[in-house]
């Protein structure tokens, strides 16, 4: 038999905690038989949740915790103090070696921190970056990094660059990913003092498919696959996408119903439109991995449905079956050990 | 009478040069009695563009320049070398005073170092933002900086927010205008060094509404007039915008030519839909200034048709006749005296 992935779901994480969390577990392992979910939380919650589904009991357990880290909460005070939380119990299941992933979709600060204080990084990786996938013209890219450590460094861009493609490569299925640095220009002279020391770094490395600087513009057209930034542009470029969507398709709507011609063709491209749309909304590739932690850590949107939970689990599978870790692991060493020629 | 507003157009910048850029001067002659402009270019090009048109001759004028500065250009080179181009000449004549206003599709970088090195900056400003405005759902918010000198200090970016304030309240008429910083989260410890630093300078000021971080998913919403952010971002702002925009757009087309049923649909909502969206067009809004010189200074899209021209000449005439040049020296010296006290 197929050996089960583990993976943790924290049933208290989110705006639709522990309802949709649950819900999302349930469907996973009714999905797909190579999965098992630890559910963290509330135990008389959860179980009320559960109660309402049917599911084979062997795959899913709950474990019970006291504490909630709310989302407003300082991380790294609440990750220390709050041992009995669904995100610090479902962290050490997998630092113990117990699960092999943890999905959240509660606050981002204490997933971050968590992650890297409990979880731990992959010997060598300097910053675990989160990198969420952001919908192009006709697919996905990877946005590395969105987290919340900003002013990055050159080598931490560099491992970026290979942790995306390894992550691309594998769990995506790119083959050859490219990799674009974000620039305010397309010449090498162009940027900032990171992007200009990174550059030259990039276009050395062997083991990616640098193919040079990408400006914002061209991040929707899909021109690479593997999007290299600071946490602070990729933080804004995430948001900006979602907030330039909105504003966009509430003026489209808004636009058809303006008078009965409008509101008459509005009602026949209807149908064709929303699956259009419904291509170019990020929530639907599920979460965005905490790259090159010893065991695998998702954090999804805090406005998660089942869907985006289920989502996120069936990803961990994936994540685990392609051995993404010891691939980074070996990468990331191969780095160390040019260094010091 | 009135006196005129006297502004120079490079007749040879950007893609549609000198058709355009002609026909742009044209236009805004033809549309207001107290504008004169001072077209620079190549003259036999020139007139032979001016020679399609019926305008009040007295109110264009062509100076003769032999040299046209390349897109590509490295700029800080091309400005030193090329004295007879457009852009240097037509600069020279707002230095000189014989002009109050310079209008540019070119070079992007040429204008930003010419407005510097020639046109000068105003005692006390230390470094003059590149501010487009951009579309939001019910109006337009200014985005500043977008200019080339990126890792900006704190410093510039307060000078920024006043500017900017100016700029709003007096050319586009927003009393009273909301000023926001580009951060990754809503609370004042988030960010990276320059907007921590920044933060605290900006919630001094009395002369600016400090609205305090604004996220770049609430700036197409409209949540702030005057968006301050160093140059990097704000150029991945700039060119995000218009690039989720444009790709989205062509998404909803190809959603409407699906099916039969769709296609009739889009036939009657597509004059609705246009007139929504048209509004989220940022090229409609002229050019954007390089605030902070001693003349003003105007670049406007590489891909500038005559409206766009026009709009830009028009909007000069607004910035002189409300003295911004001088509203700007005042709220910067005031700050240059808090300062030595």
């Amino acid at each position: 038999m197929q050996e089960l992935v583990k993976v943790v779901v924290d049933a208290m994480g989110g705006d639709n905690a522990p309802q949709e969390t649950v819900k999302g577990a349930v469907d996973a392992v009714n999905t797909r038989k190579d999965i098992k979910v630890i559910l963290t939380g509330r135990q008389e919650l959860v179980e009320g949740e559960l109660s309402k589904y049917t599911y084979p009991k062997d795959r899913i357990e709950v474990v019970n915790t006291t504490e909630v880290i709310e989302m407003a909460e300082p991380p790294v005070n609440a990750i220390r103090k709050k041992k009995d939380s669904s995100i610090v119990v479902g962290m050490n299941l997998v630092k113990k070696g117990e699960a092999d992933a943890f999905v959240s979709a509660g606050s981002t600060g204490a997933v971050l921190v968590g992650g890297q204080v409990i979880v731990g990084r992959i010997k060598g990786v300097e910053r675990p970056p989160l990198t969420p996938l952001i919908p192009t013209k006709d697919g996905v890219a990877l946005l590395i990094d969105c987290g919340a450590n900003v002013d990055a460094r050159p080598s931490h861009l560099v491992q970026f660059a290979k942790m995306g493609s390894i992550y691309m490569e594998n769990v995506v299925g790119v083959k050859n990913p490219r990799v674009g640095i974000v620039n305010i220009g397309a010449e090498e002279e162009k940027g900032n003092a990171l992007v200009k020391e990174t550059f030259p770094l990039l276009k050395e490395c062997k083991d990616i498919n640098f193919i040079g600087s990408v400006e914002a513009r061209d991040i929707p057209a899909g021109v690479c696959d593997v999007i290299v930034c600071e946490a602070f542009v990729g933080n804004v470029i995430l948001k900006l996408y979602e907030g330039v969507g909105a504003t966009l398709i509430s003026k489209v709507k808004a636009g058809m119903m303006q008078n009965l011609r409008s509101k008459i063709g509005a009602l026949l491209v209807k149908p064709a439109l929303k699956a259009t749309l419904k291509s170019f909304d990020a929530s639907q590739y599920g979460g965005a991995p905490l790259l090159g932690l010893k065991g695998l850590v998702v954090k999804t949107h805090g406005s998660s449905k089942a869907v985006e939970i289920t989502n996120s689990i069936i990803q961990c599978v994936q994540f685990k079956q392609q051995n993404i870790n010891e691939k980074i692991k070996e990468h990331i060493s191969v780095k160390e050990e040019i260094r010091e020629d």
